[in-house]
């Protein structure tokens, strides 16, 4: 089953299922209030209006997620290309909601930032209420997959030892268009293994298979699980692999009219142009 | 004015504005969302149902904040004892709502911690949605201050570069008991000077003055709204003086039973008794 939030006429949103080309709107105002009801499998199975996906403006498909936990350095061979041991535990760090923007949105490019880089992710989004984990239960409390890239401004991000303010910039983080249940997606105990790619300008500059994550989607659930409660909606960003713009030498950042293309095999793109902070603001 | 949020009977809770011994009722369940009234001002100043408070329960002031942010690394007088240079930027990170507790509740020792530490911190409370503050606009978006221990796990701290692991156990940073506005506790545009204290078992064990911070709480939030929308009912934690028990020689950390007080002049306390994971877990 493939899930959507949709931006609709009258200033409104709706869940949608996805089906093809079409969208058949569902009883929730977005993916998020959706996996907030027990029985959100069945709800998200009902029919509604239908809308055309063409025509579709995507909101974040979870807009207002009660927590974004964000994974660094889990991709094996980006880790031991570098260098380095792979991990013993996860790095974490967090991302606010106001980050969040839709799959065709805009990334709006902070006027502070001189250095604001990409980064393809794979996104877990959680299904169920889950604290203390095991490893069949952190399974079944994934909902699904989605898209996102953890846009970074740098120089922000190393003005102190704690990567947030780098992070969370307001409207810099796409994520969608959809998120795709498990079942679709095959993959073992480590979660599917899907091409993951980031495209800037056309030329491909990320390129991996989320099968290679130290710390796969259920390892991270029942990780996070340890510490405090996850909830339906929340999102566990799983991080990134090599590629990024500020490890390229010369460096390279998004400009005003990049335009990015993050792509998960059998989940879907984003397709995002970065334009300046006040261009076009409403 | 002094707001607190009260548990009541039947499971609700309330905002409730606090008169001596005495706490009057609002129309609000919580402090959140009564700062997230565009009058809340007016609102909380109405008669309302009166309740004593010393057979109160407070909750965590604000009890879903949809930001914690906390600082590092703030007090002056300790960072140039520990020798190190005054920062230029504020180290910035997050806690999730899941880890606040009320002003009396006990301090869940996780069972995967052996080193869980105390941070008596002064908080502010925003109570207006706010961007790219300057420094009035950031004064006049303070809501009021509270007191907030940033109880952190110093082994899941350090466990990878980044802080969050460690800083949000569930159920273990208390937060109250009351919100107070600016005008109740003077100070200069670098906020109000402050004693702020925490005594362990009886014992002060952090001693130090709010006005000593290097960023200050206007600074905080002009700086924090140059990033992203602050909105009613975030928090920015301000950072912990010296006297934490890591930095000591030997060691101290919490352990069952430890008794916990968190102390700033003008506003109030905090007494949480820490207490092992699933000890007296409903």
């Amino acid at each position: 089953m493939r899930l959507a939030t949709l931006r609709l006429p009258g200033g409104r949103t709706a869940a949608v299922r996805v089906e093809g080309a079409t969208a058949v709107e569902l009883p929730a105002a977005d993916v998020g209030a959706l996996l907030a009801l027990p029985d959100w499998r069945e709800r998200a199975a009902a029919g509604g209006t239908r809308h055309d996906l063409s025509e579709a403006d995507p909101a974040p498909v979870v807009p207002r997620p009660g927590k974004i936990v964000c994974v660094g350095l889990n991709y094996r061979a980006h880790i031991l290309e570098m260098g380095r041991e792979l991990p013993a535990y996860p790095t974490l760090f967090a991302k606010y909601p106001e980050a969040l923007i839709g799959a065709r949105d805009d990334i709006v490019l902070p006027a502070a930032s001189s250095a604001v880089d990409w980064e393809a992710e794979l996104a877990v989004v959680v299904g169920a209420t889950v604290r203390r984990a095991d490893a069949r239960a952190a399974r079944a409390a994934i909902a699904g997959y989605t898209v996102l890239n953890d846009v970074t401004a740098r120089d922000y991000q190393y003005r102190s030892a704690q990567w947030l303010q780098g992070k969370t910039f307001e409207a810099t983080t796409p994520i969608g268009p959809v998120l795709v249940t498990p079942d679709e997606l095959g993959g073992g105990d480590g979660g599917p293994a899907l091409e993951i790619t980031a495209e800037l300008d056309g030329e491909t500059v990320q390129r991996a298979d989320t099968g290679d994550l130290v710390f796969g989607p259920a390892d991270l659930v029942a990780y996070v699980s340890a510490i405090l409660t996850l909830r339906p909606g929340d999102v566990i960003a799983t991080g990134t692999p090599g590629g990024v713009g500020h490890a390229r030498r010369p460096q390279r950042y998004l400009a005003p009219g990049s335009r990015l293309v993050t792509r998960i095999e059998g989940i879907g793109e984003l397709v995002n142009t970065a334009r300046a902070e006040g261009a076009g603001d409403a």
